[in-house]
């Protein structure tokens, strides 16, 4: 199952068309796009059977963010070894976990404003928590799963790296810089979830290039030691890393500039096309 | 003005007394303590003529965290000189933030189940936000406070220190981790809002003892600077530092235990008496 954010309305998308949840439910749930994550189960077992026949036609530049107001927002750093590598630090076991604030989500096909300063791509699978997770062990991990959207972990280098101690979390934070979507992608729907292909394109060059099975710690690990420290509620997302071929890591490191066209793609999902543009 | 989360319900404290805000306003006003920032202004304009003769005494047990549900947490590092020192670091112009997860919200008498690990106590002045902030300068930044609370910035030492780029956020996010409390106390209440004493207790011995006119960026930078970033929304807090006395600065560090009490205070606000216990 795919389910987008079309407007501000929760969809089911077949094919080229989409359903709105609110109707086709006769109310039984709602529109609002996070809502949803709280009946994870009632909602699933519904839309196994619904008539998706007459869905309509719509507009990709419609849709927004498919989980737009998480309660927690996880992001990991130096999650795969050849990235970790490229910006001179090494991957590890122990998950670096920080967050990209909720103010700096945006959709698929929005602009993004750069706020100056060296502005990075970072493709990442996202994935987003069904069901609540704490204590669990790595083979129950995917039944916390909803599903997978592709996301953009834009990253303005200096914020970043900054003070005596550098969190990152501000500098991944900037209004725009959590692209996600074009929808959330529920597990079944991949032949292996643990094994896609993921990539960046900018200005039609392809500048990333990886799969999620290279991740240091995978979707089963980060869910299991996550949890050990906390609740995973329904709804949160993790941002799972990026692979090699950022910005910075390039010789000369090379940054986004207004006008740039970043492409963002994960196999099974689809594509996120976003337009770096100057602050209004 | 006090605003308390009693039970689950807004309540306006004054003397021992605490009154509904949902009762006294006649549904006008949601019980929800979390739903008031997104309507601060007319909330205020009301609760300054209501009368709360009607109130009915209560019990200091039944405080819960007074903003339970933030969409955003900030918490800034290394905010006084002298912690940054005891911890072998240098406090920075530029604010290091990272975030405590919501998951880790607790009330001012709250039991807090120790996880292992090294535990530290961390007192911190809690600002709450009444009104969106975005490029707001230093002489405006107030306005945009709807109160303050005390917090404690309890930390695990082990998990906050660990990987090649430590990030903060988890190891200061198990459960129980951000109590708050006991209220919320608007701006207007104090003499100086910026000049207020906070200290930590633990079992009766004085760990930490500062003032808020110590920290580096000060509450009104700390806004503006974040906002020069991003948007802070109403119902946000920033927890903004803590001053030295801090466990692991001790020689030789000395950490909390199974049993202990934890009591942080804040001049012109009141107490958090919160027990340490086991994991259940």
């Amino acid at each position: 199952m795919r389910l987008a954010n079309l407007s501000g309305r929760l969809v089911i998308v077949s094919g080229s068309k989409a359903s709105d949840v609110e109707a086709l439910s006769i109310g039984r749930f709602s529109s609002d796009p996070q809502a949803i994550y709280g009946e994870w189960d009632e909602f699933t077992t519904w839309a196994r059977t619904a008539d998706l026949t007459a869905g309509v036609p719509f507009d990709h530049h419609d849709l927004l963010a498919p989980v737009p107001r998480p309660r927690q927002i996880f992001a990991v750093g130096l999650n795969y070894q050849e990235h970790a590598s490229e910006v001179g630090l090494v991957a590890s076991k122990v998950p670096i976990v920080f967050t990209k604030f909720v103010s700096s989500i945006t959709g698929p096909r929005a602009d993004v404003p750069h706020p100056g300063g060296d502005v990075d791509w970072e493709v990442e699978l996202v994935v987003v928590i069904g069901k609540t997770a704490r204590n669990v062990s790595e083979s129950d991990a995917w039944e916390h799963v909803a599903g997978l959207t592709v996301g953009q972990d834009i990253s303005e280098r200096i914020t970043q790296h900054e003070g005596a101690t550098p969190q990152f979390s501000l500098g991944k934070s900037f209004p725009g810089f959590s692209p996600m979507g074009p929808w959330l992608v529920t597990p079944d729907e991949f032949s292996d979830p643990r094994d896609i292909a993921l990539e960046t394109i900018v200005n039609g060059a392809t500048r990333q290039r990886g799969r999620t099975s290279d991740m240091v710690a995978s979707v089963a690990t980060l869910i299991t030691a996550m949890s050990k420290i906390l609740e995973l509620l329904p709804g949160d997302i993790i941002f799972t890393g990026t692979p090699s071929g950022v910005g910075l890591g390039m010789k000369p490191p090379q940054f986004l500039s207004v006008g740039d066209e970043l492409v963002s793609r994960i196999e099974g999902i689809g594509e996120m096309r976003n337009r770096i543009v100057a602050v209004a």
